[in-house]
């Protein structure tokens, strides 16, 4: 299929209120008053952030989803998507593009955003790169730099899920020895494999946040890779009581150390982790009753992570996803 | 090299005025009041897009400047652009990483632009995905749809130039026996070898012709395919006199049927193609006599594209670049 067309059947969907979307050089986006734009760019890669049985649908729905956390862990409202697809001659089928097309637009309906260009090219090897746009108002958006010495640390729900499935269904991916006899993908238990292909990026947490926390990332590379981040360009320090992080039943069973792998390192969850006074806990928890939390920690003036067990130190490995 | 290191010590020079750049979850933008953000993506693959022994500096170079001639088709001054870059092990070195980079800021520096975020991952293929953004001031974009019947069809300088040089170095590249004994890459002629790997957006002319173009376009994909990409999302047809279409003098040179192949199907110059009125054409060379623009046709009512030789019309196969 040319590109034309493949573009006019399977991504045309959307067209932007104020003029133009997919079909011109570039597409134009208006921005309101007194707004900043937010973007940001992800690449999925088959075989490397994603196994090669992933469904079209799972892959096309999480390339969007993982940009749409980083505009979440700013704080912004989404806005639009481009979409930079390169297509092995294999998945040049109706079948795969309109079930890949379909993950995009779900994922994209989810926040009320539209896809409004992109590029389609032939390659070897299927790579997605997602460019998402959102808006916040002026001077509001909340970065990494920001974490304050007292502050609450907060994540917004059960992290190592993702990695803790992605574990079941290979063998020995990092030669931990985890999970010797891997399951299939369509074995998994459903919320494992809701973790691995749908993760639900946090944006009505992440505007709701605005005002309240002074810090946040969203949690891609491990708790500990992706919060040492706010402490680095914070300055500042963090104290974790280990017991307080939130996980998956079946990792919860797990012996310790396994169980605290998959808490600091393991990645692809998307949950947001943020850090804010006691008092604006306490506010924003009065406010928005039903928007889960989870109190793990303290920002302190020393630098680096310290990890708690029972109220004591210990020393853990923490090294999170390498990208190379 | 880590993502970290690697983002921190090749990929981070750049500040914006108003606050971040690379080094938080997104980048973020302050547009100006009455301006629309104009936004493109465009990939470039090893052995697709360039060939492999392309020097590192040229690749970046070329990345970021076939999205700024996009923006440039649009009329958009640019701002920005984020960087993609899916990386094998064996081009992850510093050698190949600083020529790369500096490639990418060269290009970036010739337009102002600023280089502020992106993400890097391993992959098997090289691949390099772009965002770029621009503003434009409200309701003045030039788009694909606006060419009027009367309309001059104008274009910024030669075209066919890169594809004939891409064809010296491939060993027959589409089966046309164009090029039976390859020249190596470095040997080609200068200007040769400029066209194929420094291609110039035109960004200065794209943004004068606010307020005189009714329709552009860059010629990425060769004339015939992109002009009629204006004709049909402006539901007209156009005239063109092969004789009046700037070529190279190799080209020049050629036999018709192959000069008129690399005129008319040769892609990847960045030339702009756009359409204005007589008028408008004469006030914009009284006040712009030092930029070139090349007068190649006219837009009629008759759909399609018209082709004349000698004030003849001729049948030639127009075909242009396939993505698939």
């Amino acid at each position: 299929m040319s590109e034309f067309n493949l573009i006019n059947q399977y991504f045309s969907r959307h067209r932007l209120d104020d003029g133009l979307g997919v079909g011109d050089d570039c597409a134009i986006i208006t921005p309101a008053n007194h707004k900043q734009l937010v973007i940001c760019t992800d690449t999925l890669i088959a075989g490397r952030h994603f196994v090669h049985e992933t469904a079209a649908h799972a892959i096309g729905y999480k390339a969007v989803a993982v940009n749409l956390s980083d505009l979440a862990a700013m704080g912004a409202t989404p806005h639009s998507i481009l979409l930079a697809l390169s297509l092995p001659s294999t998945h040049n089928t109706p079948q795969w593009l309109s079930e890949f097309s379909a993950g995009i637009y779900d994922a994209c309906n989810l926040c009320n955003v539209k896809l409004i260009g992109g590029d389609t090219t032939k390659s070897d090897v299927l790579t997605i790169t997602i460019t998402a746009q959102g808006f916040v108002t002026h001077g509001l958006a909340i970065t990494r730099a920001g974490a304050k010495i007292g502050d609450v640390v907060c994540i917004s729900g059960a992290v190592g899920t993702a990695s803790f499935a992605l574990h079941q269904i290979l063998e020995d991916l990092y030669g931990d020895g985890y999970a010797k006899t891997p399951t299939a993908l369509d074995e998994l238990p459903d919320d494992l494999k809701t973790a691995l292909q749908y993760p639900t990026p946090q944006v009505v947490l992440g505007q709701k946040l605005i005002g309240y926390a002074h810090s946040m990332i969203d949690i891609s590379d491990g708790l500990a890779q992706d919060l040492g981040h706010i402490l680095s360009q914070s300055g500042v320090g963090a104290r974790l009581d280990l017991h307080k992080i939130p996980l998956h039943p079946l990792i919860n069973a797990l012996p310790n150390p396994q169980k605290w792998h998959y808490a600091l390192n393991g990645g692809d969850d998307y949950e947001l982790c943020f850090t804010l006074s006691k008092e604006k806990l306490a506010q924003f928890k009065a406010q928005n009753p039903t928007l889960l939390i989870y109190e793990i920690g303290e920002i302190v003036a020393t630098q680096g992570l310290q990890l708690l067990h029972q109220n004591r130190p210990i020393n853990l490995p923490t090294e999170g996803w390498q990208h190379f």
